[in-house]
């Protein structure tokens, strides 16, 4: 079995509305330092082992993960360790 | 200026419906392979240089950005190259 990692991240030059209220709400208490602030997603897939999971992870971010429009996307496999 | 990437994942345990919805659509796709999914947040923040930053990130995260009942979070501080 293996763990997928996938990193979503909106591409540089996108609007993060939800970034800018987050943003606001850390100002709000008191997190003046916070300069920006943008939201993406982290997605951990279990997988069978099979040959080619770096291929096949690709293709679900490209299908369903990730808006390949606005977002980028990237992951890191490891071998899944399921308590 | 230093750039911190804050992961926040549900704790063990947690039934996780977003997740389950990805699996299911996933399958729907072709990919048999995936066992399970759980879908946690990614947060980029662009912080102000100053002496405490990791005591006021997680400061942040308890008060604003994980809820800590159903939520893990870990983060990372790195040196911002900014473009």
């Amino acid at each position: 079995m293996k763990k997928v990692i996938v990193f979503i991240t909106l591409k540089q030059g996108v609007l993060d509305p939800q970034g800018k209220a987050v943003q606001t709400s850390l100002h709000s208490l008191g997190f003046q330092e916070v300069e920006e602030a943008r939201i993406g997603k982290y997605i951990e897939l279990y997988v069978e082992d099979q040959e080619n999971v770096s291929e096949r992870v690709q293709a679900m971010c490209e299908q369903l993960l990730a808006n390949p429009v606005i977002e980028d996307y990237r992951f890191e496999i490891e071998e899944a360790v399921h308590s």
